[in-house]
């Protein structure tokens, strides 16, 4: 699998055979999984939690730090996936709506450069 | 756009679109966005913070909770499309790697209907 | 120490030591202290991650789960008691301020045994 | 209130009884109240959201940023104390056992201006 010619509908197929195999829908709710994303989250931060903004750059230049940043986003995608699965959310129409809205939200003019 | 016709690249570009029109990629530094990912989720949490177990199948049932819900799912998203962008991580891939390792952590025999 | 015998004055000092005793006053800026702050919380959440609510009351009666929760108890107060130290926050005063304002937001006649 | 002259234990006793009067205990259960000290961290991560470290002083000097994150801190410490109410935990003599063990984790000689 590689990101050009998988769909988010088969990662979401994914997701759901491996909920499905081990009876897992029962953990799976949504209070449940919106936590596991937080706890996914806190680990992938935990790589850069003393780092300065001028030292992020080296973490791209090292295989195992890259390695394990790789897993813990994998299972946060993966959590997500599945709260979408549970809760009948089409993902890729939901962050089309959302792009379209901060692109109003966020005129180019006023933010180029800016955060606020 | 839709799930069953969008890729993970797909999304990518949109996001990668958003914050370079912006000149936003010196705010989208790793550390920021793990940051931000957890913000986001902690604003999905909000909607299940008091509820119980057993009151939660009725939120998939209040359309303005739903829409509220996948907003910061959107939310959550984006900021993981655009960690991806700026670490050079293969979504997909990471994704099935993740979850071929999960199969042999937890199988499916001594897993089934048990979180541990 | 206790809490009937200990200030919140007492715990900061505490943790003022513990940090410039390893001259790390440096790491502990105030938005790595909230990320840190953040990553202990999603420790503390990992022990309830897939109970539903009517499982929660066993926790308390097992002795080795209750060792680990109070230590993370303990670290989101470590950073804590250390995030007040390096803004200048009297704690104390914050909460009973705090306290103040959501006993006007929250009226005792219309909330009683109801979060919203 | 200040943080000299409270104990712990009082800030306990003024949460016990915020909850008590509204007879919240039952929404104030460990795992909710984890969740809830997450989303309140992650209000207060939000002030520091796009700031490089370099641009974090300047929060110090501005006083509504202060009251704003004051009130942050109020609401996790707040949470904190009604886990540890909800959870038997008594807070200080926690802290004093995990800085002791960190003393032990974490020696000077070693740990001086490095975080690992």
């Amino acid at each position: 699998m590689n990101d050009n010619s998988t769909t988010v509908a088969d990662l979401k197929r994914l997701m759901a055979s491996f909920v499905a195999e081990r009876e897992w829908q029962k953990f799976h709710d949504p209070k449940n999984l919106a936590a596991s994303i937080a706890i996914e989250t806190a680990e992938l931060m935990e790589h850069f939690q003393w780092l300065r903004s001028d030292e992020l750059e080296a973490a791209k230049h090292e295989a195992a730090t890259m390695q394990a940043i790789g897993e813990e986003v994998a299972d946060i995608a993966c959590y997500l996936l599945s709260f979408a699965n549970t809760m009948g959310i089409d993902l890729a129409s939901a962050i089309e709506e959302k792009v379209k809205k901060n692109e109003i939200k966020y005129p180019v003019e006023r933010y180029r450069g800016r955060s606020r």
